[in-house]
């Protein structure tokens, strides 16, 4: 835990405020008692034990899903919320119904896995050899064919980073690597976990098929089992395993993304919006992915909704519906706001588990710079500094080319993927003062934008883009 | 890692070796040069990724612990055993089939839990309302019939310790609670896992039921699931779970503890003895427990094996059969050899993981306090103390009342319990060098007493024993 200095050393921050920002001293010393009272201590704990324990997995296209959708829409009420309403998102089910494996020579044991999600069944019992490559491009490198009749297995290391920049190249083989491997004749693809950790759970995600080429089936090992398969291989002898994963595609459902208002009290067509995502893999209860995103807007929301005044614009909190499966309570959100996309004042998600906000990073104008200016000087007591890179969270990114402005709260991600699309996703591995510090953020940044005199506009796209 | 301190700074310990300890200067100084040999690199970790890659899980009565027993056999060999055996073990098989649960009703969701060893089946799907006990004694503290058509929930949070001393009131729950629950009118038993650690991954071990009373299932949900199970509860609705274990005894088997022998060059028939158990549990691929216990002691033994002159005494390396299901090894070794206990002159058994030993503790007569004071002496460099408290090892427990003297190599075992009876208890939770200590410890110890002209004695039964 980072210290937290006291408020009273920051006070003559609001003396200070810009009037290109804006916003006025009264507004800033608005936004420092909300920063003060969420640290005191937020209801977000509370939201997050709350769905971990009432509906737990919810994975979009899950019955769990639409208890998950009620209770959003309870939660949203019991917090103060003046609009509650839905949004549809129509999409295919993907269902995992189950998952085994082991080896059968030379060296039998059980091997433990999860399908990924969107991959196909194995036609039963699989038993293929295995034939190991140490990333996508060793893969890529063999002919097509080499593989024929094999199961691939990519056993790439994730490296462990604050702000998660290992994620990149290791997702990127969780999501393509089955038809990379179908390319070269595979019958199946393994992969090591995206994972930093060592424990004996998997780490599910998203793959994709490419079209044209065949659809194997794709799992994830889990760390040590990548090691144990890996250990065997290196004695030199053929490794045969047999999988069985029984998964697919089958219908689609129509899920909703859960939006809860606070009702701006002079320009209540212009919206902020923050949020998290309401669906989670299911493997876990989705705490940290995204229990914690919801908890921390919802929270952040509710406390400027206990304001004697609202603020100009409307705060909207979205619980999005299965941003796990390809963003699409996201993709929704912005094909039914494109129209009025120029409402947006700003856009911010929390998704990247529950560990403190340290810096933030704005993709708006340059004539917009002086209110993120005002609001990271309200941020600066919550060890929160500006920062250079960064993009904004998974499901406000399809509204930001049709003109959202985004900021993008940065997160201490260190042990984010230890834990990111596993069983071990639960409530114990969230700590209540870290989310305290993540509501006040989000609080202090959603009223000071929805309270500031200037309109602000996106970053201009960049030449080439 | 401690601080591994040089070798030159201790070489005079030599020229003290006190007559009455048995050991010449010389002997000190070749146990000196063991210790040195095991700090530079043993084979210890080899040997443990060589069990646990190419045996892997080798419960006790699994097809996998004949694998095991061969495996241990060539290994001996392989290391320069001269003399290799069986000793046979014969005992009632235990299999776990499958195991399934889930909250039906008030917050519908999946549970992660694993039956306990020696486990009844449920019937089918057994549905039923949980009730929640804080403790054994909170549960043998309600009228008998009280639990009538219930599930009984034993929610003990075990206490992490460098010795492990939370384990007792815990593995208490484990092994005795199913008889208590049955007798206030239990249909079946959960207990949160007997585990220091926070993952989802449950931890098995043995329970025992009462004769006369009836045999209700029971099995260890994981620490999350213990925690969200209790969250469901405190909400004060009645919870109803569904549980499914499929498991239990039919027939028995012989298995055998394996034995290797490095032959004393002047009285053979005289034996150190030490050891680990050779058998796991089902879950993980038995690193820890006990495959590091197996691999220390084995190239504790290669390593006096490969001294020019072989010690007075006999070291003898036992790898025990089924230790997790009851001593079962250490019981028919303690059998078997109860007429000649008198030859031996002491024994030690590593089955606490794979941390550094940091202390030791013997039970022996006075009489034979200045050889292990000597001993002390040349353990000290590798951070090695004495110790007050204290016990022998699980499988060489049984031969103490038959008279074995025994030393207790103490281990800091502050995170075997976050591993211990999981899935999680593989190869990557052990460190090499760790081994390599534990490895010079054990070699000294067994060389010693094997050379010392002293005949160790056990340490006296107390009054009112």
């Amino acid at each position: 835990m980072r210290p937290y200095l006291p408020a009273a050393l920051f006070a003559f921050a609001a003396l200070g405020a810009s009037a290109e920002s804006g916003l006025d001293a009264k507004s800033i010393r608005t936004a420092e008692g909300l920063r003060e009272s969420a640290m005191r201590g937020s209801q977000a704990y509370a939201i997050v034990e709350s769905l971990t324990t009432e509906i737990g997995p919810r994975m979009g296209g899950s019955e769990a899903y639409d208890r998950a959708t009620v209770w959003a829409q309870a939660k949203f009420k019991a917090l103060g919320y003046d609009k509650i309403w839905l949004q549809p998102v129509t999409f295919p089910v993907w269902q995992r119904r189950s998952e085994s494996a082991r080896v059968i020579s030379p060296y039998p044991q059980h091997l433990v896995l999860t399908a990924l999600g969107g991959s196909e069944s194995t036609p039963g019992d699989l038993r293929a050899e295995v034939v190991e490559f140490a990333d996508l491009d060793a893969l890529k490198a063999v002919p097509d064919g080499t593989l024929s009749g094999k199961i691939a297995f990519v056993n790439l290391k994730m490296k462990r980073a604050k702000d998660g920049s290992g994620y990149g190249p290791v997702s990127n083989v969780r999501r393509t690597g089955a038809s990379e491997a179908a390319r070269k004749g595979a019958v199946a693809l393994l992969i090591r976990s995206v994972g930093t950790d060592s424990d004996r759970l998997p780490h599910t995600g998203m793959m994709k098929y490419e079209d044209g080429v065949a659809r194997i089936p794709a799992a994830a090992l889990s760390v040590p089992d990548a090691d144990l398969l890996a250990n065997m291989l290196r004695r030199g002898k053929p490794v045969t395993v047999e999988m069985n994963i029984q998964a697919g595609f089958s219908g689609s459902k129509t899920e909703y993304n859960v939006i809860g208002e606070i009702t701006g009290r002079s320009n209540p067509d212009e919206v902020v919006i923050i949020g998290g995502h309401l669906d989670s893999w299911d493997l876990g209860t989705g705490a940290i992915d995204d229990g914690a995103g919801v908890a921390i807007t919802m929270a952040a929301g509710a406390l400027i909704g206990d304001l004697k005044q609202a603020p100009k614009r409307t705060i909207r909190v979205i619980a999005f519906a299965n941003e796990e499966q390809g963003l699409l309570g996201g993709k929704a959100y912005a094909e039914a706001m494109k129209g009025v996309m120029d409402k947006h004042q700003l856009g911010a998600e929390s998704d990247f588990g529950a560990g403190r906000i340290y810096a933030l990073h704005a993709g708006v104008s340059a004539e917009s710079r002086p209110l993120i200016a005002e609001i990271a000087k309200v941020l600066q007591p919550l060890g929160i500094s500006p920062a250079e890179g960064g993009g904004p969270g998974p499901d406000i990114s399809p509204s930001v080319p049709y003109g959202l402005p985004w900021v993008e709260l940065q997160q201490d991600g260190s042990d984010y993927f230890d834990y990111h699309h596993t069983a071990n996703d639960t409530l114990d591995k969230i700590n209540a003062q870290d989310l305290d510090q993540q509501v006040a953020a989000y609080a202090v940044l959603a009223y000071l934008a929805a309270e500031s005199k200037m309109d602000v506009r996106p970053e201009p796209p960049k030449a080439g883009n």
